[in-house]
């Protein structure tokens, strides 16, 4: 592991980086080479480097072989869905105090993002309880999750949370599918008292319905954020910001579960 | 530890919660008494019972004992200074990857809320290293993080970075000082080989000579982002975004440590 | 007018410039003392002199008499209701082709500023009609329309549009009312062919009512939009945006008025 | 001209409405067909019919025969450049205080968007001189002023504003070019006092250097802004934000000028 923190291993995750738009997320095998439009590489040449080392490509164009971070595991997931962003998932980590150790439960795990962000926020002391009641993402969120060397602390349920969910005493939820309203008291249920959840939604409509079943199923101090995120173009002399940005994915709801007095 | 993730014991960090306008974070104290505008709570009451409860003031209005967050954590921070705001700091712990075990390094504690956050993310089994020159900062910081209590895996150094930065390897670094540039060499050597560096500033200038700093020390896959939050008042029939919201705290410069083939 | 263009007379228009945080709307008065906290004005002694001049208070402090735009007429609008700022209004008047001699209806005066804005394009060659039901507002606006010297190409009716409106062959329509459903089929009936409106609502839910609306009742090209503005604080070698911002004022739904085969 | 708001003759301007993706600006001409993938359309059957009527392609598709607004004009003009955008000629028209009768200064033709948005918003009683150093620039900019039916009223300058401009006592001045220093002074001394300038720049070190300027050039209440538009897919049941927005086009600089007492 020590070791994993400073050299390039045959079968390390690497960020091969050439320049700000062209970057790759690719595990390095001893035999393999990878091809781009400035050249191929040559990853063996990696194994027992230091992260951050410079590699040549076959046309003597200078690439680096950087460590992924978690913002790079959720941007490169292999995906068959509009993705939470990492904007959304770094307020959500936060707002519900996802941190090693804790237990968590996702309902709607998608291609995985999420849950690949949380299982490494709560590391391996942790668990990740999520279901999906599709299969073919369950495949793909697997391969996510096993790149993402955290498959070992998830759990993954294909299984309609809305019939009810196994376990108890979580602390914190994430709630991420169309319909979250037959979920939330199951959810209810399954946190311990005074935690926090989310829920996660691309339209308006379901963010006033979630807004008021949250308030009628046991939850307060419910709100709702957008989060936004603009590049800068930085250099000097021309700074500008970047000129496209993404203006929406999606909403979050938080809410944090409550105990009347007879509850508890 | 099981314990106290259910139970509010003498000593327990609560958000004491009424509406989304007031809400508090106390420590729980057997004989101590929490004055309100509703009235006043006598703490000792919730001790032993669950976080999410119900309490009731003196004026017969009722309040929640509810769990906090780390997002509580930063907004309610003791500070004398501008702080980082948690959606800036959410999406700083994934694109520096922090994770349970992470050795991080930071320059500039200030009040200590990016610190609390980060220590947050590593856990027990890993470590933050800040350094901070002003004396009166430091004292405001260790309350913070005791409170937080995440001050046992924190070292706090009185000193000035740019004479030099203890220790080496470290898996990430965080740079929130007016006046980055003689320390970012010294960064670069204390972090491990493709290790990522953020630092924070509220100007664009200064955006602009960390970008060109971060060039000529030995930095790639150098960028700068914004973020802005924007709360939604839902309310079913007449749901509107806030009519005030924050527009700028500071802009995100990340970049991640390279090392050309004679450096290795 | 010519002369009005340059000079100061007595009775002008003036924005009293101190610094940027500081400036008033007022009107050159012969005998008139304007009072601030940095001493007062003689404003007598502005009379006859150019737009643009400097001028001392009573304690030596210069103050500029600058010629005050449409943009200061609305933003310096006495008001008893929330207005439409600057950057919704230019928006409105290029989405509505509002030009000189342009025949305009509005439902919902208000405090005037909209109306101001529209008189201010259609000029004296143009006209607005302008519908408010509530009588203490039609005081305040016809105030301030007199203040902006456009009182005389606008016509207020103290009367409920949605019981009907007077005139036809609008080349243009402004709805700024809570329920604008039932008023949308009278202003249908009152447009030319292909012209255009926006409606201008605080909540999501008017947006998506109005919307539907506009589609059952002969409009086509329905869009609706939000506009931001953000401040930036110039200031060279420490530029940044400003720290607090408007984050909403409402969302404008455009629409054109289509006639179908049988109704031309 | 009356007959011209109501009736679409032959050589009328019109926008040929498909749905809210496929629109074009476009001119009637009796004997042209217009082709797009729904089939084609025959103009000349538009003629003498009303704005705002159905027509049929030849593949029987419904098409409609809108009224063009300002906004279309900028929107469809041919460009070579980037233009500024509704959402910035709507603040700037305001700010600036362009209405009809105005005289109005203009640095950086360009393809004439900005122009043609001036024009309309002073009229036929009003004049906007424009100036424009590149050639192939001034062709466009006719066209463009020729199909908005206001070139008229516009004077195209072929030459750098730089080294002088022709004519004073404007009662406002735009100024879209890359360096607009060395301009600014001669901007001073052709507009009235108290008069607004606005420059429009599309990076952060051209606001610091024009913020500047215009401080040392005799201006006050220079103030800077980006606007931003963020459209809404209303859709009742399922509403939110578009995905993807313009993130950035250029600040706004405004200013207004001073004389001191001595210049009067």
């Amino acid at each position: 592991m020590s070791n994993d923190r400073k050299s390039i291993a045959d079968g390390s995750l690497i960020l091969l980086y050439f320049d700000l738009r062209r970057q790759w997320l690719i595990r390095v095998e001893r035999d393999r080479q990878f091809h781009t439009h400035k050249g191929f590489i040559d990853l063996g040449l990696l194994v027992g480097r230091s992260f951050g080392s410079e590699v040549k490509s076959s046309l003597s164009y200078t690439f680096w072989a950087l460590k992924p971070s978690t913002h790079d595991l959720i941007m490169h997931s292999a995906r068959k869905t509009q993705i939470m962003y990492p904007k959304d998932i770094g307020l959500i980590i936060l707002k519900l105090g996802l941190s090693c150790g804790s237990k968590v439960l996702e309902i709607g795990t998608g291609s995985g993002a999420m849950t690949v962000a949380a299982a490494k926020a709560v590391g391996s002391a942790g668990h990740v309880h999520t279901y999906e009641v599709r299969k073919e993402f369950i495949e793909m969120a697997e391969r996510n999750l096993k790149r993402a060397s955290v498959l070992e602390f998830v759990t993954i349920h294909n299984a309609d949370a809305s019939a009810g969910i196994e376990g108890s005493e979580f602390d914190a939820a994430i709630i991420d599918v169309g319909d979250p309203w037959p979920i939330i008291p199951h959810v209810h249920k399954a946190l311990l008292g005074g935690a926090a959840v989310v829920s996660f939604s691309p339209t308006i409509n379901q963010v006033e319905k979630t807004t008021e079943t949250f308030a009628h199923s046991g939850f307060a101090n419910v709100q709702t954020v957008e989060c936004f995120i603009r590049e800068i173009r930085a250099d000097t002399g021309k700074t500008r910001p970047a000129t496209i940005m993404v203006g929406h994915t999606g909403y979050m709801t938080f809410a944090q579960k409550i105990l009347r007095l007879q509850e508890e």
